[in-house]
């Protein structure tokens, strides 16, 4: 069972016709109303925003990236500036993640072990390796309130006998985590699986039996049909307990949401709405608009009707419209204001309708009028997105030395 | 005379031991107390920056550029979005330049004639005109509080012949923009006249026997030692109305804003504070410093003590470090807010000094602790930078067609 102290969850109210609860999350920096969405802070910061936006915004908690942070600027230097919190000036809730997410899909030349896994920097190649004892270490010295046991994620994959090994690793190392906590924060265990359901079956059942604070649901959205995560999904929650918070990761487009709430799942974190943001990609309640496209050149209205965020309520579309032509800096931010201000309020306007027992009818209006990405066009998008940054990461030298770990 | 019927000047109070002094210059759009700092905001913001953000850094006016939103998005756009105020969210006072400093040091392939100057666009290459009616005409479309009467910037040369030839066209054109002045803005006229005392005597006696509604002091700061600069101003202020605000443009290092006051300017603008912000060098009260230096890297403190801007109350030089380090665009914003609000509090001191009868002290005491980027570097800083802007836009084509203003 992991050490927290002042962690503590509630569901207040369950939707009569899906699994979506409503929800309250208490950690010692803040309470949480879920569902909500997790804005990903990586190298602490959430991209182009100070925590003071953050929070006008209705962010109720933070993501850093323990990979991230431990190569850049290190987690000690972080722990003797006082802990992650006061070092990005954010002061509510705040999960790290184990860093292992990032060292299999960013890193290179990685070898796994039962003991954990050694990788170079995506920056500058340099060796260095994690292990479950040293995840919660790291994490430990950041001090969030949220911390993730270290899991093995490989890529999507049919191979059911490879799936199995990578998942019973992550059991292995789950043990090795809470077996390893020091300190009194909540400890996530986290699913794995693949697209395999009796393998999310085994590993829902095994972590449960563990007793972590809270259960995540990862190695999903890496690229599988959207069909096959919501089934996974819907295989899994039924085993985790229902007195314990559910986070199902890397899922941030609205639809997906949507999806993962009425399948009872409580918190959500993704890069994708600050991501297509700098690339001039906006939320509305139709889908998503391209900012850059002709025809927002002279438009006087706002990128939606309605929209309550700082974006809206003060710019014209064709102002916008005009930063990202110019490619100014402010361009990105506003965006980002506007694609999380988006995802958030549709965070709790869902918690309210699931209050109000009326989540499901809210969910067929969205989804009635909101036009998402195609499946190919979505599938082909992320792949070139994974490729870019492989591209852009691709430091890899052969080869790894006996140097340890640089902390 | 400009036809300005709101705004009004008065001085409230004179140093005693310089020509430094305090006044309040009234706008439609509100009131600026000066001596003051005029933040660039280039392409319609001030890079990074929300207008919200400006207001609380102190800022009372704005300057956007002719030249770049004529460019893009282009006038009419924002006039039919109704003017620059609200395409651009500052609802406070507002200058725009001619679009005269841009087409002569930005634009390619220059033909300077009485009529006007035949220009390419640094963006595309496209050919345009700009003549002192069309200057007038910009400016009233977008409707700022105060606008500028169209010069020749010629760059810092030795050639008298040349600089007076310059200087009596900036004269007929001064001439021009009051006679085509339609709306009831401020107009101020721009003393030219290089470096050459008797030229810039002339132009300072020529220009105030039209009756503007202020007065810059322009073709300065291109490149020509600070003494020169400073001697200039000198010989200038004495020509200019005592009841009308005085216009130093392109101005803004703490150490060059003290002597502009105290040879009694009133109003300023640079893009230096913003620009060398985003490249990580910073303002302290013991002259610049850069972020980006080892010696930060760990650095527990705000970068400078007592700062009571948004970025030292909440972050340590070693938080900016990192975001420098990596490249995030919050790091961009944060040294900006840093650098702007430390020269506009210098000011807001300045100023106060002034009303309290002891900014000579204060000068002193300020000079005395600060140290300058030494004289050499500055202008090979200069150069340089200059230089690569050129590289960067350069992307002239020989010859003009005739075609015609593109608005």
């Amino acid at each position: 069972m992991g050490k927290a102290n002042e962690h503590s969850f509630e569901v207040l109210k369950s939707c009569p016709d899906t699994w979506a609860r409503a929800a309250m999350l208490i950690t010692i920096h803040g309470a949480v109303p879920t569902p909500t969405f997790v804005p990903v802070g990586t190298q602490a910061t959430v991209k182009t925003l100070t925590p003071e936006e953050l929070s006008a915004l209705g962010t109720k908690i933070v993501l850093g990236n323990t990979y991230h942070l431990y190569l850049r600027p290190g987690i000690a230097l972080i722990a003797n500036l006082g802990g992650l919190h006061r070092f990005m000036g954010w002061h509510g809730p705040l999960i790290t993640d184990s860093g292992g997410y990032q060292v299999f899909s960013l890193a290179q030349l990685r070898q796994v072990s039962d003991d954990g896994v050694l990788f170079r920097s995506h920056i500058d190649g340099s060796e260095h390796s994690l292990t479950p004892e040293l995840a919660i270490q790291f994490q430990e010295a950041l001090g969030a309130d949220i911390v993730m046991a270290l899991d093995e994620c490989p890529p999507y994959s049919n191979d059911l006998d490879a799936v199995r090994e990578s998942m019973e690793r992550t059991h292995r190392w789950a043990q090795r985590c809470l077996k390893s906590q020091q300190r009194d924060q909540a400890l996530y265990g986290i699913v794995q699986g693949g697209v395999f359901k009796e393998l999310r079956r085994q590993s829902a059942t095994f972590l449960t039996s563990l007793g972590f604070d809270g259960y995540a649901i990862g190695g999903l959205s890496l690229g599988e049909p959207k069909k096959v995560t919501n089934e996974i999904v819907e295989e899994t929650v039924p085993l985790l307990p229902e007195d314990k918070p559910r986070y199902l990761m890397g899922v941030g487009s609205p639809e997906d949401l949507f999806e993962g709430v009425s399948r009872g799942i409580d918190l959500f974190d993704s890069a994708l709405p600050t991501r297509i943001a700098r690339n001039g990609s906006l939320f509305t309640r139709q889908g998503r608009c391209t900012i850059r496209n002709a025809r927002f050149r002279d438009w006087d209205g706002p990128i939606e009707d309605g929209c309550d965020c700082y974006t809206c309520r003060n710019f014209s579309a064709a102002y916008l419209h005009h930063l990202f032509k110019c490619e100014e800096l402010l361009a990105y931010r506003l965006a980002t204001i506007h694609n999380l201000r988006f995802v958030l309020r549709l965070m709790e306007e869902m918690r309210q309708h699931i209050l109000d027992g009326t989540f499901s009818a809210f969910k067929d209006s969205f989804l009635a009028s909101y036009q998402p990405c195609d499946e190919d066009t979505r599938l082909s998008q992320k792949q070139k997105w994974l490729q870019s940054r492989d591209t852009k990461f691709s430091r890899g030298r052969a080869g790894f030395s006996n140097r340890g770990n640089i902390c």
